[in-house]
């Protein structure tokens, strides 16, 4: 417990927020359920918006912009799809403000809209009604766009991060001329995201398939990546739709097939959000601040002198600067700290809270021995090194950090995932060792529910590479062909 | 008159409509006054934002992100705020719709906000009463943060990117502990617009000071890039704000000074939007299509085989892979357009009419004779060059190319600045030979307001360089000591 951070043994929930809020990554803003996200957390999700940005273009993905804004018919014409998301509608009724004469500001009543405007919550009907004018035949397909937006969600209950009402996403965007192609496109999108979520944010996660139940409002099969947090529950990291032709029914697209045919077009959509910052903090983060993986980190390497005099100053940053100059030829992020306003005890507390996954220090009787001192975040652990081969080490030692920050969640996953063969042992697993349950499920939404209600319990997805197997279903007994994942969710 | 453009000597507004929708740059949404970007005119806004967002980072700045609702008692803080942008807001006043029993979806009135929230139409008020929070000491200034976001402004006349109801932009707010240290982070960001405006967009700009009538609204003091578009009329393209401590006080955001005295905390704010978008496209392109400044161009050149047989078009497919990849590593963004399905008269329309910069055709004949066409976007010329030295004499070229769209519309703004001394000959110049008119005035309000309401002609700006020189007022004849910029603006 470090700079008014509560232990997260003590009260994850809190930890988390107190984290988040402490490490100036985040903070409620006025607005209700609105977050701020400050300087350092909003250089974590640029780090991620460029590198995902890079494998949508590489997968051939274009960006677009559409309006904020969704009439309230169009919201209106996918059945299923307004039905998921009517509750939670900010909507825009008036389009000015006047003086009162009393000198108060209200809402002018002679502005009101016809028809109201909702702010997008997610952005399928706008851009639908947008592609029935970009589609006419199949030279126009596929369309591949992907656009970087905010979206609102009306919330009762957030929290930094993992729910909140505006949140900052990507969503990508569709068209297809077969339903085979639009399958393949939703697929590719998933490993797309299982890709980032293992190899950047060092976050293990099982790639799978939502039941009936969980699925988007308007899909007709939604892919997932789930992954574990530190304290047993888990949370969606990304999804991917595959929408049959439930939009272009909705809004008429239509086109011309190479057989001449008419033809509705197939759709997917896809996305993630700042959710993945809140992912990040939980998975790997600890009681001394964050923990995060060097290839997102927005300071890789800080430097720290610890000098007595000004003297020993300029010699500790004539040796910091080369060291610095070698490092950013290798693109390696580095900072150098030689504030004298700080003591350098209270720099390391800093830097531990903020997450930099290496730290030099360096005081005179380093440069008189020819070394420095060396402190790895992940592992708290620290020793005094040869100056001589100091920028290969920390090269090397970046590259370990990143595959030990993996591993440690992937060992801690691979530990909290049970297969359970009876209801009692699956609500005994749940609140005594909570993690990921496997275990048998009659299939049926009405089971889900019933289990849902009593635990809590949520079938987080059927993994893909799903191992078919006789059983019993744990709460109906009925035969299943199947193990599903479940788990209490953020 | 190409492709169901119209001339732009015909219909300038007109033209710039057609070519911003057959360009693929952007068109109008079913959402009143709310356009969508295109694939196309998103990738050159991506490229604008990325090449600003640098510009900002190395003059100091982080980006953030803050809630898109504003309640409404924060927008009222500031008197003369909320009066300049009472009339145009989008106001939330509902968070949840329903189905009223027979199958429409409406606002349910159950759910309705105690107090309304408003879209940012800017975002100085959300933003300072946040600063609040940030900054206590002299030690936590400056404070320099941007946000790239979307804004809403509720226009009743829209126009592609010019004027449109949501536009995107960043705007940088920035805290400091003196109206000096203010003042000079304004004129810093204007010469940082205006650097990027010559340099980028090659679009010569007028740097200089808005009168009180045409301030930012919550401004003690305007900086604005004003540019002349090719029908004579003027462009804002970018405005840097001195806010003194208008917003510290509405908000109570004060600090402590090195001498330990509590005061309140000095302002900027700053910038630009997709605006730039329709400056672009206005400055340089003709009845051709667009024309590209090459260091904006997503494509900058585009390679085009003439071929009769497969087998000539894998001769000079081998060829181009060679060019391409040496353009590549020059970082050159370089298109091979090898579509059997259009004729190579086809593709030089298309990409004339997107502007790219330089275009490469290659046949049969060429591959013998060692040699390619070679085609300028900007002076429409074409000649037959050889192929020893090519990605040389491209590079070069694209330099050329920048240089000589700059030069052009540099050309163009000097022959139509006009010194102007009489009434007459204002409202004659107006209406004969559009344009930036240096003019003297009076220095009141009064009369810019009347040469507004008689002339349509605003004060573009007080440039910063200015001449100062004994004159009258071309309304009143009262003494004057210096010419301002008059113009009819978009």
């Amino acid at each position: 417990m470090s700079k008014g951070v509560v232990s997260k043994d003590e009260d994850y929930s809190q930890w988390f927020n107190d984290l988040v809020v402490k490490a100036d990554l985040a903070e409620h803003s006025a607005v209700k359920g609105c977050m701020v996200i400050k300087p350092y957390g909003y250089s974590i999700w640029e780090k991620m918006q460029a590198v995902l940005d890079q494998m949508f273009k590489d997968t051939g993905h274009s960006n677009a912009y559409f309006p904020l804004f969704i009439p309230k018919s169009f919201f209106s014409k996918e059945a299923s799809h307004v039905e998921g998301f009517a509750k939670e509608c900010a909507v825009v009724t008036h389009y000015r403000l006047k003086n009162d004469g009393n000198g108060n500001i209200i809402v002018d009543e002679t502005a009101k809209l016809e028809e109201e405007l909702i702010v997008r919550p997610t952005s399928e009907t706008i851009i639908w009604n947008t592609y029935r004018g970009w589609i006419q035949s199949y030279r126009d397909l596929p369309l591949l766009i992907n656009q970087w937006a905010n979206v609102v969600r009306w919330e009762m209950r957030t929290r930094l991060f993992l729910r909140t009402t505006e949140f900052l996403w990507q969503e990508g965007h569709t068209a297809h001329s077969t339903a085979e192609e639009a399958i393949a496109e939703t697929e590719q999108m998933l490993h797309v995201y299982a890709d980032f979520a293992e190899n950047w944010l060092a976050l293990p996660v099982v790639r799978g398939r939502k039941t009936a139940n969980e699925r988007f409002a308007g899909a007709l099969d939604t892919y997932c990546i789930e992954a574990l947090m530190q304290d047993g529950k888990a949370l969606q990291a990304g999804t991917s739709h595959f929408l049959g032709q439930n939009f272009a029914k909705a809004f008429d697209v239509k086109f011309t097939s190479k057989e001449g045919k008419q033809e509705f077009v197939w759709a997917t959509s896809w996305g993630v959000s700042t959710r993945l910052m809140g992912a990040l903090v939980m998975a790997h983060s600890d009681d001394s601040g964050l923990v995060l993986p060097p290839k997102l980190a927005p300071i890789q390497v800080v430097i720290v002198p610890i000098f007595r005099s000004e003297e020993e100053l300029a010699q500790i940053t004539e040796f910091v600067n080369k060291l610095s100059k070698e490092l950013k030829s290798k693109n390696i992020r580095v900072k150098y700290d030689s504030r004298d306003t700080q003591r350098p005890g209270f720099k390391f507390a800093e830097y531990e809270l903020k997450g930099i996954p290496l730290r030099v220090a360096i005081g005179g009787r380093d440069l008189a021995n020819g070394t420095v001192e060396l402190a790895r975040r992940d592992t708290k652990t620290k020793e005094t090194v040869q100056q001589e081969g100091l920028t290969e080490l920390i090269e090397n030692l970046l590259v370990e950090i990143q595959d030990n920050i993996f591993q440690k969640a992937f060992k801690f996953r691979a530990e909290n995932t049970r297969e359970v063969d009876t209801y009692e042992d699956f609500k005994r697993t749940l609140d005594e060792t909570p993690g990921f349950i496997s275990a048998h499920w009659d299939g049926t939404p009405e089971t889900e529910e019933r289990i849902k209600q009593e635990t809590k319990a949520t079938i987080r997805c059927i993994p893909l590479d799903n191992k078919q197997e006789e059983g019993k279903c744990i709460l109906t007994g009925k035969p299943s062909t199947q193990r599903v994942l479940f788990a209490r969710a953020y």
